[in-house]
């Protein structure tokens, strides 16, 4: 049953999600940011990551885009992290069972919403993390790229903490081009500038 | 002369402006976070301000909204402040030249673009500080009605601060309304609030 709340009431609920939305600031990641080396939050990224979206969108492989619909994701995608928290993407074992808990989280946090913003911000989430239409190949692109380019800026911080070697950050990163052919080529290329100037450490030999 | 850049050139010169914005993450704000109670910065500020505009669009006095175009104006709407820094909504004496610093900065910043995207950003801040527009209108409401709101989840900790008393907040924000009357008049309430639970001031008392 649908129930229609007033103007006044959705408002009271849009503000609570609003308020609840404020502790995506206190969420930090494993990037650092380029003057003062702090660990970047994921309210900070998630603005970088929107700004990149409305420079770069000329790039994506699929154009025309629809670019509202892709900062929506944008702007959200990450709210799941503050039940959830940031899992780094070379962390492998916090890597799978990510996408259950912050299912869970979305569930939660969407909720606070008027029913019909709630579901919109779903499909919006879900669209993103299955990838499966040029507006989420496009922002899942962006969304990778942008964390190696503050590794790139920072002589690869959070590879170097992390031990993350050449190759695995080409395996990890590889479907940026299925969003963009050509901010993957720039991509390969500043990678590869990372590994001669010892930021980032080439793929360990085989035993033999 | 119109110059006509590759597609990598193009990229490279976006890349450099993204680079350079990284810089916001470091302008503080003199509101504080709800969770942590450190202060804000304008980057994750614009984070959630352009969040609140997809959220509470539909209570805009004029429908139906360009929400990509008020989108696109928060994202780039405080980057200004790299160069010239936050200015404090009650501080009169830095107000005086506030734009005039702000120009200045607006072309170095955009000027890092290409042509084209340097041009449309330019034009979108100035519609931003114009208020001309029905986008314009709403997106400066939300902009004036986020850190109202993060004072009062802060008992009044700016306003506090800064001896800000109930007057000049309704003075200084009353163009909310341009933009929202709901919006308005759920502030001024929740500005009542305030006064009521000792986190503002009430105004001075005149001298006999």
């Amino acid at each position: 049953m649908s129930i229609l709340l007033s103007s006044a009431e959705r408002l009271r609920q849009q503000i609570a999600f609003i308020t609840e939305v404020d502790k995506l600031k206190e969420i930090f990641r494993q990037t650092i940011l380029t003057q003062s080396r702090r660990a970047e939050n994921s309210a900070e990224h998630s603005w970088h990551f929107a700004l990149m979206i409305i420079v770069l969108a000329e790039h994506s492989n699929h154009q025309p885009l629809d670019v509202l619909r892709i900062l929506k994701m944008v702007l959200i995608h990450d709210l799941v992290e503050i039940d959830a928290g940031d899992t780094f993407a070379y962390d492998t074992k916090n890597m799978a069972d990510q996408h259950a808990r912050e299912s869970v989280a979305a569930t939660r946090i969407f909720g606070l919403l008027p029913a019909d913003q709630a579901r919109e911000f779903r499909a919006l989430w879900d669209e993103f993390e299955e990838r499966a239409t040029p507006e989420a190949r496009f922002a899942t692109a962006c969304d990778r790229f942008h964390p190696m380019l503050l590794n790139c800026l920072t002589q690869g911080h959070a590879w170097q903490r992390h031990g993350v070697t050449h190759d695995r950050v080409l395996a990890r990163n590889a479907h940026v081009a299925d969003g963009s052919t050509t901010i993957w080529e720039y991509a390969v290329k500043m990678i590869d500038d990372a590994v001669g100037a010892g930021h980032l450490a080439p793929k360990p030999e085989a035993n033999p």
